[in-house]
């Protein structure tokens, strides 16, 4: 237990510097011990971690996380690329515009989705500046991330089929202190949770997850929900708090009205049928919750929803930027904050530049990304004279239009920036998110919650 | 100084147990130091790492790296999902079948690319059982991953185009004495690393690149490497090795003889031309390199090429599966050793199913991935009645044919296993390979190398 012991005092020694983030001593010290797990301490982690890991697998462990690829004080051109970056500016502003888009609506909840940027500081960020009352996670190392940075009320939006899951999420709540609620759409998911729960002597908040068309998880729209609230209801250490309807695909169909009304019908009618189902079955429902970036207003507006869920508006990405407002406007509600600062590899000639950001450092699945140049204060803003190809895992090629090739001077050694297709898979590649502000590198975000979610 | 140094010791401790892949101690003690970089011991890491750490940023290194989904002994319904597996057995026949099908031509060398794995342990394997020469590598990650590992000869087929980055390159052959080679096409290159080579003492063999079709990195074919190849003779310390001629996507065209028509014709016509060029300008080149897994039986019967690349072989994917070969027959000389092991959270009806497996656990940037049944020592086996369709971060839904609704019985809390689209980008995804023998867990494989590259 020597070297154990010394490693973990040693991580709660750097983990206990002054830092306004950080929550007590107590809960960090248990946070990274899934890290450090042994048996001559309490375990933490129910699943893989409670059996001893070998010597080999520990150093593997600490191996396997990349350093960052800057350090604060850093300007661009010094950050080891390919690199995630966030303009704070940008971020900011974006998380304001969000506070001023809902401040018609007091009663309306924000809770971001932590899907995004899978940062518990950025989480926190929101919290303590942004209006969020807390966070939804899609996956259990997001919420492990959440919960290790103090983000106190935790949503995790999506469903657990096994009791190790359950455990973990319960056993995290009960650790951590941490308020927790949960999807479900099967009465098998809810004897799992009860479970889990009254193991741990806690309580879990429990909300049923509504198929109103994107055909995913859910149960149908309607008298389909009121078995599976009564199975809530019985269950002793659950309590039913009410219904999800999240329509993912309508977040990027790109005319607003037709947006509008796919929110106002389908989606604000099928969460409305399945309350009115409830209610005569003798079931109170008084929450509702759903939307995202691309929809939000109109689940606002809809009067049936009470939480709201955007996760990609402190980034934006190109695919939201293809979205249309009124007049048939680009959405730009939020700026790009987020780029790929990529470095130029090779240039073969005036046509075409070859640079170090491929498959493993932006994500393909919304379209390819956008090239951009950075502007202090303002991000990134999209170019429409270099056009960004697949090279494959470690080569984005930049086409350059026939009338910037002899503008466009920059060669092999310069910088360019691109805006992801789809901010969410992307920054899942990448361990560390650099926030820069007025190109200058102020703070090194580690994108904790990253992971497939085992 | 006391901590750093009390967690390097203890981290040093843990790697120095025995294991038979280890190398000196004294290289690992410095191949753990970029985690752990202080003013009171010599740096390891020219670039960000240099710099001092904050505290936070020393604890969040160590918490970013996610622990493994599965321990040795565990059955696959105990793994943790959603998580990557490979099957042993097949991975070990896929070894087998490469090194049978190069037999003919003894005089080529197989040097795997270390792309498709990015684990050290995996490109040791290779040499010591599977007949490789050393690793190709695309990325930094990849090449700190393989020396740290031991792997001795060790080809960066990239171009790098920044003084720190050839800077590290250098720092690591010299640290560890691993053998390097790396690709250039424009003589800034060439200049970065005979600074790099020239600070640390030590000589690079550098290879050209030719630009054979893909329109990506390469100088054009014929005479246009002679004064590149110049300037390598021409540096103190470097050393002008030869040419690379790979074509990225020719090793995905379906039809077998087209696909073999474009090696022979563009392919090894384009590296011939070169060749001839630069010995009508008096310089001898008798090497080249290229080729993958889709071509490269064309690369070996060329005559041109002394050496090949391929690197998806021992996992194959989905898309290598589509590749025609005589007869029309499927490509099948390896067999699919690599799966997602996916649960079912959520079954809403009879023809469809929700996993766990999304965007940020398997790429879809070469098509879905294939539905498959894992059965012992075949690996995964395709099944054609079910049929992924994104569901978006993580959801993976599985479409079920009209013909397969009542045989296929498996619900909520079953495991399903899915052959992703493309190998590298799904690989890259996760930080730990789950190696099964006859549905066993027989070794976890750290997915070292893994990151955007930095």
């Amino acid at each position: 237990g020597f070297d154990t012991a010394c490693m973990l005092k040693t991580v709660a020694h750097r983990l206990l510097q002054p830092s306004s983030y950080l929550r007590p001593a107590s809960a960090l010290l248990r946070s990274v011990q899934p890290r450090l797990d042994h048996p001559s301490l309490p375990p933490f982690r129910s699943l893989s971690m409670s059996t001893v890991m070998k010597a080999e697998e520990y150093a593997a462990a600490l191996n396997v996380a990349r350093p960052p690829p800057a350090v604060v004080g850093q300007v661009l051109n010094e950050v080891n690329t390919p690199a995630l970056c966030v303009d704070l500016d940008v971020m900011e502003a974006n998380m304001k515009a969000m506070s001023a888009s809902i401040k018609p609506y007091p009663s309306l909840i924000l809770r971001p989705h932590a899907k995004a940027h899978k940062s518990g500081e950025i989480a926190q960020k929101l919290v303590r500046e942004g209006g969020a009352v807390g966070v939804c996670c899609q996956k259990m190392c997001e919420v492990e991330e959440m919960a290790r940075w103090g983000v106190e009320d935790i949503f995790y939006s999506n469903e657990i089929a096994n009791q190790q899951k359950a455990d973990r999420f319960a056993q995290i709540g009960k650790e951590t202190g941490t308020k927790l609620s949960i999807l479900v759409d099967d009465t098998v998911q809810v004897a799992l949770l009860e479970n889990a729960a009254k193991k741990n002597g806690i309580n879990i908040d429990v909300i049923i997850e509504v198929n109103v068309g994107q055909d995913r998880c859910g149960v149908e729209p309607g008298a389909d929900a009121v078995p599976l609230a009564q199975s809530i209801i019985n269950a002793s250490h659950l309590t039913f708090k009410g219904i999800q309807a999240y329509q993912g695909w309508a977040q990027h169909v790109r005319d607003k009205e037709e947006r509008r009304a796919i929110i106002l019908d389908k989606v604000a009618g099928g969460a409305k049928a399945t309350i009115d189902a409830l209610k005569k079955a003798g079931i109170d429902c008084n929450f509702c919750t759903g939307g995202g970036t691309g929809t939000y207003p109109f689940e606002a507006e809809s009067g049936v929803f009470n939480e709201i869920q955007p996760g990609s508006y402190i980034f934006m990405d190109a695919d939201y930027g293809r979205n249309l407002v009124d007049g048939g406007r680009a959405f730009r509600d939020f700026g790009f904050s987020l780029f790929i600062l990529a470095e130029i590899m090779s240039k073969p000639n005036s046509g075409r530049a070859v640079t170090d950001a491929g498959l493993k450092a932006v994500s393909l699945d919304s379209g390819v990304p956008t090239a951009a140049d950075y502007v202090e204060g303002k991000g990134a803003v999209p170019r429409e004279d270099l056009t960004y190809k697949s090279g494959g895992d470690e080569h984005g090629i930049v086409i350059v239009s026939d009338e910037a090739r002899s503008s466009w001077t920059k060669t092999v050694g310069d910088r360019i920036v691109f805006i992801p297709g789809h901010c969410d898979p992307t920054v899942n590649m990448h361990d560390w998110l650099v926030g820069v502000r007025k190109g200058k590198v102020e703070k090194v975000f580690a994108v904790g919650g990253r992971g497939p979610g085992h």
